[in-house]
């Protein structure tokens, strides 16, 4: 699809710049989308803060990102910058929207273009409301499929996509796990110390702190600087050394995620996931060719001898293939023309729905079942 | 001025029903408004709660106010409140905006017609970044001279305003002073007391609990039953005799004040007011006519022997004339005129800042002029 001349407006959050300069996972991919639109030929314009890095149009009410100066209120900002874009909705073919449900209730009020959402996260059961009132104003993506809200229409699922550039492929499989992340239960470091501890192999960790009491009581007794090893937090080259030189990535979380971005980045570098057979892992890791998904620790254990059978460069291939900046530049492209043609898709059909075994495998394959998520937010094990 | 048939839209606040069961002064004023208007043959739309009160057309996307209901999120149904109305907005020929600054940034998206934003107050200092940058595109009213925001141009100062038939006149002066508020610092209960003792008469506190530190400290320890009474909060037909059968309501703020309903209640019973001069207060109460105006405690105190000498009458009259909901509907007709022209006021004169006297006395005077205001928060005495 060649959308080349659009006019599209990308609204990104204002939290931080775009890119921004540490945190801040919305307005990176806002950036990305940005970015990758320009590339294929589109008119962008940014709408984002005014210390935002884009080498198309930005456009700005607000001078640096709400979280870089405590003078500036958020909902007083905020609210200005997305009624910006609306004052301008009339100059834009199209807007793309990255900063969640506000924004809609503004395009109720307006005879504004298209407006596409993606729906970046839940922050709150609570915000539905603004998603079910609105629905009928904008086209929404979710980030995966399972990410949905069931009372929503989706226009498509848009992973999110890395450069697969920034990261090293390694063909040779490493001697250790690794686990990345945080310190919360729901991220499950205490099961990748088990799994390891059980397997007999050492684990790195890097992770940054959140539930310090959990870390304190599941994690910090556990490291001993051998065979479990904490590095703290890994700036960007220590991580791409850290992820490719291990066996797998253990990816065990508790509670289903909406994507999970260190998946892409570990199989990038060919190191195969061992991750939990929840939320968006199953669309993300390809069983038994890019890792195991598992259902519980027990499974875990089990699959660490049968991971040195799978194929780095498949893992690799994946990546680029269906977790690229491109892939998810196309996406959108396609999302975009969508919107444009004023037709919301049918809902997926038990076939559709298994897109991502025939993407990979280019043929059919017999593919089991995903097993019912776990009822408990909580991991069970078998 | 004549504006029978107009459309007219107005938003009130959701955080309760208009009007409110108990608490809720915009809401209340949203809704005196509404009905002000109807009476007058506007064809009124009040954008309120879904258990809203009124006669006439009632817009709602909330069915009852937000702090009726735990599961409400104020944030997504205020936007959604608020988006409604300017989908509707083509519908109607002026919006009455009571609702603080968040329209202001939906009117930026939109063509809707001439808004009126009535500031009834300024919850924080970054607001004020939202209201300059829309300021174009809304006419403002304040509540008070004294409320005026210097970087804002305003329509006209439009003074809440009571149904003097709620209240009973009292002819004949009481012999205690009465103190009506709530229990903060900024209110000057302590000052009452300190006022009510050294001028030897009773002193009648009704308020509600706010800061209980300064009520320990300062208040407390003063009330005996007999020469410093303390009620609790009042209701409304005992605050009509406590008010009333008083000599005067001492009203001595500390901190300058956007309005003040007591004192109009006070004068409409008849009472007359010993009033800080600062804020809002010199223009709601006439020196030497309806009350004095007191620069500290000890002129307060010279002035207690002269409130006999002050017309009950007249201080009904003041209210009837000047503080009516007629008086305040009047004065909303005038700015909905103005800004249905489309036309800015000049800023007012120092001729024009003397209404208040020339409006009572129907005659030029001799007016001090204010003196200036307290640097200090806290008020000084001479």
């Amino acid at each position: 699809m060649n959308l080349a001349g659009l006019r599209l407006a990308i609204l990104a959050p204002i939290a931080w710049p775009s890119p921004p300069p540490g945190y801040g996972p919305w307005e990176q991919i806002a950036f990305n989308i940005a970015e990758g639109m320009r590339a294929r030929g589109l008119d962008v314009t940014l709408f984002a803060t005014g210390n935002s890095q884009f080498d198309g149009r930005i456009a700005s009410v607000v001078p640096v990102g709400i979280n870089e100066d405590p003078a500036l209120n958020g909902d007083v900002y905020g609210a200005l910058h997305v009624g910006e874009l609306f004052r301008r909705a009339h100059e834009f073919d199209l807007i793309h929207n990255n900063f969640d449900w506000k924004p809609l209730t503004y395009a109720l009020a307006t005879d504004a273009p298209p407006l596409v959402t993606t729906i970046h996260g839940f922050s709150s059961p609570q915000i539905l409301a603004a998603y079910y009132a609105c629905a009928w104003r904008s086209f929404f993506c979710s980030i995966s499929d399972a990410d949905r809200d069931p009372g929503l229409a989706y226009l498509a699922t848009t992973y999110n996509g890395i450069d697969p550039a920034q990261f090293t492929f390694r063909p040779t499989a490493g001697d250790y796990l690794v686990f990345l992340g945080r310190f919360h239960p729901e991220k499950g470091a205490h099961l990748a110390i088990e799994i390891a501890r059980r397997a007999g192999l050492r684990l790195k960790i890097a992770a940054i702190p959140q539930d310090d009491g959990y870390f304190r009581e599941e994690v910090e007794p556990h490291i001993d600087g051998d065979r479990v090893q904490f590095l703290g937090a890994v700036e960007r080259d220590a991580r791409d050394e850290l992820l490719g030189n291990a066996l797998a990535l253990v990816h065990m979380t508790t509670r289903p995620e909406r994507f999970g971005l260190t998946m892409i980045e570990a199989m990038a570098c060919g190191t195969p996931v061992l991750g939990a057979n929840m939320g968006s892992v199953p669309e993300i890791v390809v069983d038994g060719a890019t890792g195991f998904l598992c259902d519980g620790v027990e499974i875990a254990i089990a699959r660490v001898p049968q991971l040195a059978t799978l194929d780095r460069a498949t893992c690799r291939a994946h990546v680029e293939r269906n977790f690229s900046l491109e892939r998810m530049i196309d996406r959108y492209i396609d999302a975009y023309a969508l919107a444009l043609a004023q037709k919301l898709p049918a809902p997926p059909t038990q076939e559709q729905a298994r897109w991502r075994a025939r993407d990979w495998w280019d043929r059919p394959m017999a593919y089991t079942d995903i097993p019912p998520k776990p009822k408990s937010l909580r991991f069970n094990g078998p």
